[in-house]
């Protein structure tokens, strides 16, 4: 079953490279709401420490890459939102 | 460990709610990319079926209310994108 895991880990990490892409190309952070990302950032890093304790490899995978998107949107927000 | 997955859980399915509502309430479409909500909404199908594979009740839980929120996103896109 892991090939599963690891075909949902592409899908959903995939699926945020977009956002991540226009947020950084448009400097447009306004329809990204602080409280949703922060919450979804500390989410991705708790999914990561649990997948690591039951030892499933996709979610370590998957939650390694997602972390990196979630913490470039934060930070995007913070940059770009005082302008 | 289970606690981490459900505080994780937690937090990601609720990251969602904000978008869906506004979305919901807006009816504003247009930023959001139909090959990502589809790539999005087959992952978490994905992952609901990898998690009930490996037996874990935070995955199981996370990704059954996360599949409605995605869907709901891919059928306000396809609703309001025609208007």
């Amino acid at each position: 079953m892991e090939i599963v895991g690891f075909v949902a880990a592409f899908l959903t990490t995939a699926a945020f490279l977009p956002q991540v892409y226009q947020t950084w190309k448009t400097k447009d952070v306004t329809s990204l709401s602080m409280p949703m990302l922060t919450m979804f950032f500390v989410g991705i890093i708790l999914w990561l420490i649990y997948g690591i304790s039951i030892n499933s490899p996709s979610m370590i995978v998957a939650n390694s890459i997602t972390v990196i998107s979630a913490f470039m949107l934060v930070y995007f927000k913070i940059k770009y939102a005082k302008k």
